[in-house]
């Protein structure tokens, strides 16, 4: 069979399933997740087995320690998979909620229902645990879904794959609700992605030049999960402790992740009084700073940032600093080089705050707060598909509510238009 | 200036604008609006003549008369676009509405909110009516515009575009906000659907055709509105005399709309005393009448259904009519043939009444209903840009909230992340 036939035929599959799918009970449905979730536990031996495979060839490519380490499955991790399945267990399930219902003068009564979209396609690098995640919160929605993650993890995600669609079977779920694609060729990704028929969904996750490439050659809608370039502003009315505390945790605390703050920006009027201290505070926990001029006048030990800098998503221990002369400068700087995805302001300043949280077009705009909080546990909507950082469908943290589509329903008696 | 640099820079202008009329009140929005409808007004004679320059091309090229019709502009259309604007003033702003919010156990509170867009490019076809309704919409939900109507239209269409702009810009909104592209070549549509860094959706309205070339080759997210193959099914527990009034509503109030249905679906044991009468009626009102096997049974005069049948959108006075043997046929039959836009149920009994609702996954689903009812208006949305068939972002009347996306807004005093 041919990569496009096989594609085909799984994407066929996860369409005919999806529509049993999408009238099972939630009872049902958390039973599979439970199941799925003890079959994790049950077959770690199995799942670690198969990760050294992983690991083995990751070592052979050379790949960076932080990479193997995010690849690497053990014990404590295949717990934290199970874990997650069972915490969306304890989600509401989103489908069938009527979100609003109103009356027509003609006697109709018209609602907006949630259903599932579908057949979800999910594209993903590295993490093997996404793999799970995205099982459990497609599922529990009720979406079929179509796994193809990336070469690195192939043997991990198959093994994970393989026991996932073992138990929701054994617990009655549709054949065919859970599909993975095992062929690492990249024509597999371009097969899948022109299958609009029966795939309704394509959440794209990983770096720019995999999300470019799905997007430029998708006919499914794409929801993109793609680079944090995250600001936190310090205005001239700062609590300058408090500005201190947020920058340092948006910059140190998980340096890695999108949330994580990549360029720091500092009103002139505090710059002497607030920089000194704060870089002081950044080089002792290792972060190696990156500034213009004018952050150089002030501390002058520091690295020069270029134009590059703004553009940069460093997910590490870098940070770039830049002094502005007002809010203004602040807020156009956000919107010329951010990605939109989450930005701070730091101020006493009531009209300061209202202004930023109206003109700064991100997923998350906050106000005296850390840009780390952005994140489906954290703002309480439980597990998070990916964080979108488009602006149709879904921002910020998809989680179970953003995998599902609104139909209207209508209750006549007779009505006909005139 | 080449296609390309032309439609970027229009797009590039788009942007800039976008971002003031995001902060632009809505008592400015609304003046701006009035003046607009004013403007089409105080212009008729210049549309129209601008007008009959289409109408002579159509005509030369042999259009039917039922196109020329559609393209026509007259004092009662130009008064119904004005009014259309006038309308959407009326109608309340969508942007700052918060939908939601919530405090944290760390007291950060959280809201979602509603944002313009940005930049909404429409690639649509034909009626000129369009240009007015969808810069309406685009103006009061504060998103910049791009115009791409059809060749038919153009100078129609142009000719709306500079009115409406020159009345935007004496009322103070951001130069650019509106903007037409004013050339027939396809490679316009193909340039323009690439510019992802400054175009935020693309709306697709128009035959299947335009649909799918923009939404094969766009980068962009594509809203579509495309067909309405709508079902209507009457349960062996119909009410007949109703079934006949919804099924009759829906075919013949309207035919040329995608809301009027397109295949009537009979249950076995009423289609004797359904058929006879039901066919009658529609026969008397010009309707052409294509049945399956079974139907002809009953009613011999009436031309056989074909495959193609179920797959096509007449858009006219004809109507495919298949006998079921139960509402699971029914429920497949619309499944498989159906374009998801609307599809209703007569029936008495209550369980069926609540599987169909539940099942068929339409925008729109109806119980006692005619499908003639899916619409912007009817519905209580006011005016709306098309009917969108898709599953992400919109499904249905697309209306000012639609135009919409939803950040996070979160209030913070110095939280940071454990």
């Amino acid at each position: 069979m041919s990569i496009k036939e096989m594609v085909l035929e799984k994407a066929k599959n996860a369409k005919q399933a999806s529509r049993i799918l999408a009238k099972t009970s939630t009872s049902a449905k958390n039973n599979a997740l439970n199941a799925m979730a003890d079959g994790l536990l049950s077959a770690k031996d199995e799942l670690k087995r198969e990760n050294e495979k992983d690991i083995a060839y990751a070592k052979e490519k050379g790949l960076s320690s932080a990479l193997i380490d995010r690849l690497t499955l053990n014990d404590k991790r295949i717990e934290a998979m199970a874990n997650g399945i069972k915490e969306i267990v304890a989600l509401p399930d989103p489908v069938g909620e009527v979100t609003r219902m109103w009356q027509r003068p003609n006697g109709l009564r018209i609602g907006k229902i949630r259903v599932p979209l579908g057949v979800i396609g999910i594209i993903y690098e590295s993490r093997p645990n996404v793999t799970a995640d995205a099982v459990g919160l497609c599922i529990k929605s009720g979406n079929a879904i179509i796994l193809r993650g990336g070469s690195e993890a192939i043997n991990s995600n198959i093994a994970i794959a393989n026991i996932l669609v073992r138990s929701a079977m054994d617990a009655g779920l549709p054949e065919g609700c859970i599909q993975l694609i095992d062929i690492t060729d990249r024509q597999a990704i371009m097969e899948m992605v022109k299958l609009d028929e029966y795939i309704d969904l394509i959440v794209a996750r990983g770096g720019l030049e995999l999300i470019k490439v799905v997007s430029e050659n998708s006919t499914i809608p794409v929801a993109k999960h793609s680079a944090g370039i995250c600001h936190t502003y310090v205005d001239a009315d700062a609590d300058l402790q408090m500005a201190e505390d947020i920058c340092f945790n948006a910059k140190v605390q998980r340096p890695g992740v999108c949330n994580a703050m990549e360029t720091m920006l500092v009103h002139k009027d505090i710059a002497h009084s607030f920089l000194p201290r704060m870089i002081q505070r950044f080089k002792e926990a290792g972060v190696e700073i990156r500034g213009c001029a004018k952050t150089k006048k002030i501390v002058p030990d520091i690295i020069d940032a270029t134009e590059e800098d703004w553009w940069t998503e460093y997910l590490d221990l870098i940070l770039s600093i830049k002094i502005v002369d007002d809010i203004n400068e602040a807020i156009d700087h956000i919107m010329t080089y951010g990605s939109h995805h989450s930005d701070a302001i730091v101020t006493k300043d009531y009209d300061r705050a209202m202004k930023f949280l109206n003109e700064v077009d991100s997923s998350a705009v906050y106000v005296n707060a850390s840009t780390r909080f952005t994140d489906g546990n954290e703002f309480g909507l439980g597990a998070e598909l990916g964080i979108s950082t488009q602006k149709l469908h879904s921002r910020g943290p998809m989680g179970l509510e953003d995998l599902t589509s609104q139909k209207y329903i209508i209750f006549g008696n007779g009505q006909i238009r005139q």
